[in-house]
């Protein structure tokens, strides 16, 4: 499926609920931050992937899932398109002289 | 751009850099949760969206750009198509009855 | 009740069920990052305290603990006592001319 | 140095400043998770507490610093005394039938 039917998709779920006035940035920025705790909370003590179970995978999938809907709303506000963001901070990335603890 | 195509240039950057070794999913998960704090930082001390200038949009843009190539990894990791598991968690939410507490 | 008396018997507790070996100050650093966005969730989209019902500050309290409880196990792991450190850091603070952005 | 003395202290560097406005519950939340995240940063990429060298664990007290300074001004704005709240938590903790996936 592409992006653009996707985000079409989650706009119309949102609109049909009326869920639009909650949609600021700033109360997307926070529900991205407490999704992407989510994801890492399936890790918590364990020490390696090695401890996944299936159904931590199957759980996986739909926390990272939860933190890319809330990507993708902040994209719709942002007026962007998530693949182009990741090719322009990819194309930095790219020319800059790596700082390697910054980011892999 | 296709996602399928922009997952290839991220795989295609990691194996150029040898960095393979460091995208466990547990690492991928960590690095996902502070690059998402990073969006959030942006508004810190801020109380609505009309308080970020048009240096902070940006900034988001990037930051939001990096919380995607985290996700991106994570999928390429799980095997699964970013779009098709957003579509998957989009069905049993529209299927639930809505705790509105829980996602919006 | 003093600072130290509740850190013996967070030690303790710890100590009777033997979850010794998962304090590691990786696995604590995830929880302490885990339960601070599990404080910011009470706020999920809301604007401002006035939204705060009173059971949302009897829950606010209990996950303050949470972050304050980790955060102690960690201050055990580093032999620092938290009172020390908070005055160490706020003595840096008080020296150096403002970055109003960065803290305050 | 006592846990009150510290938060006077805390408070007293606030007022001085005018912060007092910035310091809502809804904007100390973000703050806490914000800088529980750069906790976590130090330990990016790692996989042990053996990769910390002396530098890191320098880092890490002053982090977990930030984030107990955040947490005790959340206390002061919640009229509760730090240590009360943890053994407030710890005795509900000690009567349940623990579930060891939730906290440790």
């Amino acid at each position: 499926m592409q992006t653009k039917e996707v985000m079409a998709d989650l706009v119309r779920f949102r609109e049909e609920r009326d869920w639009d006035k909650f949609h600021t940035l700033i109360n997307l920025a926070r529900a991205l931050n407490i999704e992407a705790s989510e994801v890492e909370k399936i890790f918590q003590w364990k020490t390696s992937d090695d401890e996944l179970c299936e159904q931590d995978r199957q759980d996986l999938k739909l926390e990272v899932a939860d933190v890319l809907t809330y990507a993708y709303y902040m994209c719709d506000r942002l007026n962007v398109d998530p693949n182009d963001i990741i090719e322009e901070k990819f194309s930095k990335n790219k020319k800059r002289h790596w700082d390697f603890e910054e980011q892999k």
